[in-house]
């Protein structure tokens, strides 16, 4: 018998991306998943994608949840807390929100505002001794998907010396499911397609977390809601601290990775290639104008980027092969 | 060790996807795959999406495709019998072109021209005695995707003696990669995004394979290109030869079937939930208007309509569950 | 000084439409644009493409209205009644709901449901007689954009005889801005995008209208969801009544229509050509398996769809140059 | 009579966005439109949504050219010098091509290659002297699409010493109609929808126009396609130089212009509001982290970007109303 599971918050885009990976993976069992308003649905109601998966989403409590060996929470950012306190010690979590992710509870207050809940270790496991470090956890924070593009970008680059970890410029595009599935007027179709929308320019509550991933001391991030259900390419520029090929220390930070790819020269991350899987392609060169050190990013803002990256950091865990249950590959075109 | 596997024309869409269901199966061991002007070129350069597959494109021959245990031919329509030709007699072929689908040689030379290759036996495990002459086959002739989406639905109407086989009407719309990767003007996102546009009207060579596989006697196809990447929606309509449930007789046509999904009353099969599955969604009802039977299917062009179709035949051909390195379950949104 | 006109329902798709279309028309000035929740609010807040255009939304009531020489009713079906029945008898109104469409009181109950409001001039000028009982008249039902876009290509050949009224097939698809405004969650980007979703199918309530539009007496008509902003295709099938070219009709039926575009033999409508124009292409053929007529029909749901039949309604309601203020010519790519 | 035009490249999406344009301006009477390949072809077979203007395309030569008063030169980089050298001098002249836009022929050489053609006046009115300089002019280099959206934000920035011109970063976003009509597989819509795919990034061509035309000294420009037919969005950040209001500085500077829009606080330009449009959408704000200002510009690289743009420069060479023939307002949603 495998590990047992639960999904609370299953009835949104990353619930539902959690459902589709664990319904696939060979060692966790998936027996519970619940929704706020969908409760009593049946699964394939609220996500006709998973056509052939029978389950009835439950009610978010400890009740549905404590049963359970490992819990991850997809719940609106600040209802994690609440949720987690609530499971018994043993029980394993992983947490998609931003509620544990910051370590600087007046940056927590001053982003996201309200009580700070605590602060547990950070998902992401490609970062220098995060591996272990979730390995030996109960409970981890999962990156949020703009953070994780960046991060993997910036943070070998800052790590290493090369790039000057002052004024940072980084544009960030997201498809739409990045927002959310909650029904907004400017999220509708119509408003989308064909559009390109900037959102939050000058203060993004991201910022905070992205900053404490990578050491960055000061940086601009501009977010694009693009016209695309899934994805996010993240241009970052920095200026040299040293010299260096930045296209070098990106390959030998991720020398052995298995879902961080550093494209060959002359190839350009873009975001369809990275969807479905749980991989974030590389690419960086130096500006010939500026002199600024350009690395583009991209991933699958469901995958890598919330949902995949949630399962690796389980599947460390639970000391399973890291990729398991888990594809390398994207759904393309 | 696993069972040999070539692909030959893989720099398609087609064969791209071939590729990634062949990366994760657990039996078919990926040892050549082989195109025509990409030849030369390491497979992620033409395939982002792979990154991370170490594997460089051959010519398509016979000496880079007699090797293997299966061949799989994604070569466009009308190249796969000079290769099959070559392919020793115990080596297994799929062949996902038109070129050995039709029984009737006049009806090839009307819609398609040339000479007939022949009739291999055909890929759709669904229909009637047919998963068991795949097994039994070394040659199997996968089904074309509009085929695969109407078949599916329309099928069991007629064998049941619920529909007439007369004056079928059909309207079905496809995604982009359907018509391949060549580099033409109308396929261009400039002229697609934003676009829906029939083509071929009045007279679509998928009709005879339609036909045959259904037993209809009179079916009109309009096929539409829709600004999607994947996915074909099928509209079917047809007049009741009989008293029934249309939908009742579907369900009972393909209880038991992983991949196909008759969904429950109310809800509407829809592209996106199959996308990257090797599923068909189904749903039945009937006009109050007209009272014609109306029937809509769903799968993925390149998965249930292609690439998947294509493994699961394969995996029918040499024993192996149906089911293996297919997924149920659609990447959405 | 021109004359006065008022948008009641600015807020939405249609209304935006509208203020966009007057804004540049020569002989008619925009006084008042009338909007529910979003009263109150400049104009470009809640239609940014309007930037340039200076105006506060209004509440709609009598009193923001009746002050109008001409007044549009873009609200929700079954609102329009109400507002309508408060204006004076001089002011003349076209209606974009579909209050006042049908003749038939009983099928209004029996598809929209409660008291069937009454019968207005029926807002489409290219049906035989049409064009004079509009410019006539001070009440007008605009077509709802389902019905211009099948009747402009099914009328003629049924009342040329040409076509069977009966058993007609219709299979159309429409962009997002034919749904609406409103927060749904089906209508989000994430959910649309790559998606093609059938919805009422085998009972939509635009059918009577159809029917009453073109004489057929029995017509089933299957809408799909398509990921575009706007437009709509539609594919109408039927059967021979009598030998003749449908083509041939069809060009007959429209010639000198400044809107109406037959193309040239071996082109076919698609929706983009038409996206932002007034204008509706056709193309007929005659099916080689079936024998059945075929005619696509292409139009943008917002122009002759709605806003732009509403104001070339209008033009004619005023005596003014049918074409004033609307454009042939679609904005592609 | 009115003052006679030919558009020279007629075939291609800028000189098709010309032909909407001309056919419905007042004073300008199109009277002969050529292209390469597509000569002899009628201008609906090429461009479907201008059914209803009857045009055949002629060949691109002297002859087809000389009689009119304006010639609009819409051809491939580096094609229009030719062209232009063969038009009498009494013949006005816009080039949307990038030939005659730089003052330095070793930028050209460097970015381009081969011979330097020339600089003629260049084509963005709101630059401060440059309306005066048009209306003077019988030749006119039309902007970049990018180089007008990335100037119009950034020019007065730093013409009013608000912003440093050192250490300029920007990312922009372009529809795939800026990248042309011509079949190349990465334009595909199969591989452009769902995907954000950056190109030229560390070198992009437009570098040394847009230096020239905002005074930046030091500028890095990652250019991204987005899966959307038209648009740019454009995200500009500048260090500040001395103290003050960016927002404000834009507001000054664009006071009385009629295209360009600087909006409310609070609301950021977005493409889709722009389509089909000749309007720029700007805003502007300081970061709170790292202090930059960032100003984003929205416009239709079609409208402002080219086709619109060089109308509105013919409009002063023949001292017409500026706004002639031109819409503020973008066709949304």
């Amino acid at each position: 018998m495998g590990i047992r599971v639960a999904v609370a918050g299953a009835s949104g885009y990353a619930g539902g991306e959690l459902l589709r990976l664990l319904a696939g993976h060979p060692e966790f069992d998936l027996v519970a998943a619940t929704a706020h308003s969908q409760a009593g649905t049946h699964v394939t109601a609220v996500h006709p994608q998973l056509a052939g998966l029978d389950l009835t989403l439950g009610v978010t409590d400890a009740a549905g949840l404590a049963d359970a060996d490992l819990v991850f929470l997809a719940l609106p950012h600040g209802q994690s807390a609440a949720v987690a306190a609530q499971l018994p010690a043993h029980v394993k979590v992983v947490d998609l929100g931003a509620d544990f992710r910051l370590k600087d509870a007046g940056l927590w207050q001053k982003y996201y505002g309200g009580e700070h809940a605590g602060t547990w270790t950070y998902g992401l496991p490609e970062l220098p001794g995060q591996r272990a470090a979730i390995a030996a956890s109960t409970r981890v924070a999962n990156t949020g998907c703009y953070a994780a593009t960046i991060t993997l970008a910036l943070a070998p680059l800052i790590a290493s010396g090369l790039a000057s970890p002052e004024d940072v410029v980084v544009v960030a595009s997201s498809g739409t499911s990045g927002a959310g599935r909650s029904a907004k007027v400017n999220l509708l179709a119509s408003e989308v397609m064909g559009d390109l929308s900037p959102y939050k320019v000058g203060a993004h509550q991201h910022v905070p977390e992205i900053k404490q991933a990578t050491g960055a001391t000061s940086l601009s991030m501009t977010p694009v809601l693009a016209p695309m259900p899934r994805g996010i390419l993240a241009t970052v520029t920095a200026r040299f601290a040293k010299e260096g090929d930045p296209q070098k220390v990106l390959q030998e930070a991720y020398a052995g990775e298995p879902f961080i790819h550093v494209l060959p020269a002359g190839q350009w991350p873009h975001t369809a290639a990275t969807s479905g899987s749980n991989s974030c392609h590389l690419q960086a060169t130096v500006d010939v104008d500026s002199g600024r050190i350009i690395v583009v990013s991209a991933l699958d803002n469901l995958g890598k980027g919330a949902s995949g990256q949630a399962v690796q950091c389980a599947n460390l865990m639970f000391g399973l092969p890291e990729t398991m249950g888990l594809s390398v590959f994207g759904v393309a075109p």
